[in-house]
């Protein structure tokens, strides 16, 4: 008899040579179903394979990134199936799963594969599905291996077997397809029940650009055919609220070729509307005792290579800038933390003068390659809403629990309802790869953990994923799609402290050493626009869009009243267009509302007379009439944040 | 006879080898008595030079920088008289006058020349300038030159003679002293009134460190004893005024040894200081129709390549930025125009959409070397109010003068009384070295000097001071010490839209080029602060200051109510602070006065009953008891801006 251990902590009994699987169906027939894999002490197996030893398991359902990813996988070798089938004598190179499904690298020798043949592969891959072929796992020896791909011919797994020990080789087989492979997959084909090739590419063969070119395929399968079309739309609706796409047409930003890729240029409705998001945070920010610094964007390398910055980074990134003459050397920044330390130093502190909380919003450059950039959510240069905490020890989990209700705060008046805490602590096991003192570990880990319960957060723990200088939170935001990101992060910061020497002096007149937080709410100013346009598809909140009225004259007799209205608007700081063009009414009304402006004011005759405005609200339909002042009400009322 | 044309353009005659002293004497004999030098086509001469063709000629007098510094040479001669006969043996560098006086570079020998034997040697200079002994000029040849310092076993005369043309070397003699040199100089030692030696350093002979070290000794002279004196009190006033000594003492910024020299670190005052002068600048430029951009801090080398500025400024800046693995090469922005151009460039632009003005608040970059650094007036990297218009030609005009009104608005609200306006036009001689067509800076000239005439501005024109791409305005303002700095600058430009290629479609539908406009009221926000800390020696504008009140409890039973007093202001956007010390109300009144804080809000028993404040505002004296309302009326009547 072997234990079990399961997710929940509970034990049972099985005899040796249990499979997941059995252990599933000992659970319950529905749960069995659904398994697709199993996490065994940490490793994922198939489901089929016999457990031997006292184990502990957690089941993979599609509902796990692990069960997920074993699908994909099987379903690349569902794909090679196919193609196999459809296209004989294709060399086949690898097949792994990816986040957002699999490909395969296939050489196809002289056929051009396209996205016409797309159609018939998915046809195939469905047909195989349907014979619930079993995938047979079998361990095969080096020489064994080499003669069946040199029999099939096919030169990509031959290297592949080249690289690999004897004695640690296998095999997945399904119906007449069979290839080299670690495992683990899902028990049949029938588990597949939809298809999609999404793009193909070229791939050099093992990203090698001496080496051939293959022809990459993407595909994406799901457990049931409606997920497929819920995926399709959802990737229909990404591709609408694209914010690259979105971004150009709404004139925030754009990107020059001279200037530089990943180095966005902020046009002025752009640059305004993220002068809103820094002014409501600053706002925010002095109500909660933080005080605002400005630091330049370079700095000697001395001070890289104190806070650590130089040897981590330092080769991978932005080279040091060199000056005429004299022997000195200068680094863009890669993080505002440094700078910050100095000020911090830059006089004596005493244990009455803390927390001290700097904030700034500045600017950090970081290189990536050229081929990782993307819009504004992967760039080169980027705005972090950056604040440092010093603070006693015994200060911690009050100044978490502040930031969380800032960071909180900044969700609500942004519409991101959903949303998840991820609490990474230390390995428990492994105590030594981190800095700091153990008491110290203990009092912040059971702070931030306090300091989150406190607040209501849904949590998640994940032990061993904290940072080497000390713990953190992380928010986990869905967005209107449903999907993730990360958004929002509090860390807690033995190590600088550290290196920087920091001190205070405590009411013990000895010197102590503050602890330092680190956290952004936005993240960057970049990514959290971005992630902003595609979370409200442009349709920003009404304190913060570009344009929150257009006022609509009926013809241009009332121009003159039109100019007036929007004079006295832009005194309450009140934002908007007047539409002067020739057209008739109806014609100016459905132009707003395709451009989704908040309020339309309609003004003609009457409104002039009584001096009032029309108010048609977007989404809403009619205010009625109503004079100026109360239209500011409303306005003000709606952008209360 | 010869005709001298006088700088009213007046034209005189006299006989051939009348000296402008005589020509001064034909004016007037008080006239004459200040004659110190004068300048004959363009370069200065003793006025007891003999003319013999036709001439234009200015007479220079103390009031003239040429004036000065030709008495600031000849004063040089006297201390160096001075020293000869005070210790003999010493041997002479070279002695210049510079911007605030002259020094000269001595080789005291064994002497060990120190500030205690200033004194000395300003009596001997005054004595021997009471002798009125005559500045005598005489050709000699480089024979005699040699044997003169041969003789007098000066190495260093030797050194330069051995650099001279024959038949081009001068001697200068008064009383026993002669030295070599090209001149001009006063009539005679007798206008020197009063002399003082400032300070002792040392020097390299000739700038290299592989030479001897000498003495430089720094002085000045005036032509009244009394100037000096209000030179020392300005010196002293100057002193105490040092942004840099008040920058540290108010808490605005710091420097960091590790973060590198010229790199300034904003403290959380100074931050919000130059936060309120940003967003004043920015609420008017809103109202004047500027829209804000952002652009990173860095670019590719191309773009500059592009605009010039790396042609021009490359090899004495910060060196170009490398990166890992690809072939690009960034370079620190050291201008923001290039990226509005690139904004410009980013769409097609109609005639009606012109003027478009991009206002950024830009972090540039320059590099200086470190001995030229002076807390913030010369720095590394500082922040530009920049702003590019991009117009019409026609619009020029306009422009200008909406221009000039802001930079107006700019020196109103921060207590500026005293500016005039230079216009830098072509040298009309030499119309090649620039570039635009003749008819674009005709208008362009004649806009710049209607639109500052329409304003009522008092302006001096100085032809030939145009930058090659364009005319210009700078506003040279006077501070509260009387010192001159420019600040503000306007400056047309032709160069960059040709370079960039910009473009609009006119109303005859074909393409033009835009005319570009740079503006910086402030010019950077580091050297404004400092300007303005030392124009009011700290004491900020009431609307600008980091803390408007300070409330003073009598005693600690009225912390409660302070308290809630700063909440009450905290929300009308009032700032200040509570003096909570366990000290008497007279003390903490004394204590406020020192800090010069505007206003002090006294509270006790009977404030807290009535709930009022006792109010006494700085250098006014009492108030009376009002309560908050009023106050809030108060500060909002004095900040209105």
């Amino acid at each position: 008899m072997i234990k079990i251990t399961l997710p929940d902590g509970s034990v049972r009994e099985y005899e040796k040579g249990t499979t997941s699987f059995q252990v599933a169906q000992s659970i319950s027939e529905g749960l069995a179903r659904n398994v697709l894999a199993a996490e065994i002490n940490g490793e994922i197996w198939d489901s089929s394979r016999p457990i031997n030893n006292d184990s502990s398991i957690k089941l993979l359902t599609w509902n796990d990134q692990g069960g997920k990813s074993t699908f994909w996988h099987s379903s690349a070798h569902l794909m090679a199936e196919a193609l196999e089938a459809l296209y004989p004598g294709i060399k086949l190179g690898i097949g792994p799963a990816i986040e957002t499904g699999f490909y395969y690298d296939i050489d196809f020798g002289d056929h051009q594969f396209s996205s016409d043949d797309f159609d018939k592969v998915e046809k195939k891959m469905i047909e195989l599905a349907k014979t619930k072929e079993e995938y047979k796992r079998s361990d095969v020896s080096k020489a064994d291996a080499i003669n069946y791909f040199t029999e099939k011919g096919d030169q990509y797994k031959l290297e592949l077997i080249d690289g690999l020990e004897d004695g640690n080789i296998t095999f997945y087989q399904q119906g007449n397809f069979t290839d080299l492979c670690r495992g683990p997959h899902i028990p049949n084909t029938g588990f597949i029940k939809a298809a999609k090739l999404m793009s193909v590419a070229g791939a050099y063969w093992r990203g090698d650009e001496k080496n051939k070119q293959l022809t990459r395929i993407y595909a994406v399968t799901f457990p049931k055919a409606s997920e497929l079309t819920d995926y399709l739309t959802l990737l229909e609706e990404a591709k609408k609220r694209d914010h690259r796409k979105l971004g150009k047409e709404l004139e925030l930003f754009t990107f020059s070729e001279k200037v530089g890729a990943g180095l966005p240029l902020w046009l002025p409705k752009g640059a305004a509307l993220r002068e809103r998001l820094v002014q409501f945070l600053s706002k925010a920010q002095v109500k909660a005792g933080y005080e605002q610094v400005i630091t330049p964007h370079i700095a000697q390398k001395e001070l890289y290579i104190t806070s650590g910055h130089y040897e981590k980074y330092g080769k991978d990134s932005f080279q040091p800038i060199r000056t005429p003459n004299e022997d000195e050397e200068f680094l863009l920044k890669p993080m505002n933390c440094p700078h910050h330390c100095e000020i911090y130093r830059s006089k004596p502190r005493s244990y009455k003068d803390l927390p001290v909380r700097y904030a700034e919003f500045g600017t950090v450059y970081r290189y990536e390659q050229s081929g990782e950039l993307h819009g504004l959510t992967r760039v080169r240069g980027f705005t972090q809403d950056d604040a440092h905490l010093f603070c006693r020890p015994d200060q911690v989990k009050e100044e978490f629990e502040k930031v969380i209700d800032l960071v909180l705060h900044v969700f609500n008046a942004l519409g991101f309802e959903e949303y998840t805490a991820q609490v990474s602590l230390r390995d428990p096991e492994n105590k030594d790869k981190y800095i700091g003192s153990d008491e110290n570990w203990q009092k912040a880990e059971a702070a931030i953990i306090e300091a989150a319960a406190e607040k209501g957060l849904k949590t998640v723990v994940e032990l061993g994923e904290a940072a080497f200088y000390g713990p953190k939170l992380d928010f986990m935001v869905k967005d209107a799609l449903g999907r993730k990101w990360q958004l929002g992060t509090i860390q807690v910061d033995y190590n600088l402290p550290e290196r920087f020497q920091l001190e205070y002096t405590g009411s013990d007149n000895q010197k102590h050493r503050p602890v330092m937080i680190h956290r952004a709410p936005f993240g960057s100013m970049e990514r959290f626009v971005a992630v902003l346009i595609e979370h409200c598809a442009g349709n920003f909140p009404l304190w913060l869009t570009p344009e929150q009225y257009i006022i609509l004259p009926i013809s241009e007799k009332y121009a003159d009243y039109a100019k007036k209205l929007s004079e006295e608007l832009n005194i309450s700081d009140i934002r908007g267009l007047i539409d002067n063009r020739d057209e008739k009414i109806g014609k100016k009304i459905r132009d707003a509302e395709i451009k989704k402006i908040p309020f339309m004011l309609i003004v003609g005759e009457k409104e002039q007379e009584e001096n009032t405005v029309s108010v048609r609200k977007h989404g809403a339909g009619d205010l009625g009439s109503l004079n100026i002042d109360q239209f500011v009400e409303i306005i003000k009322k709606e952008t209360a944040i």
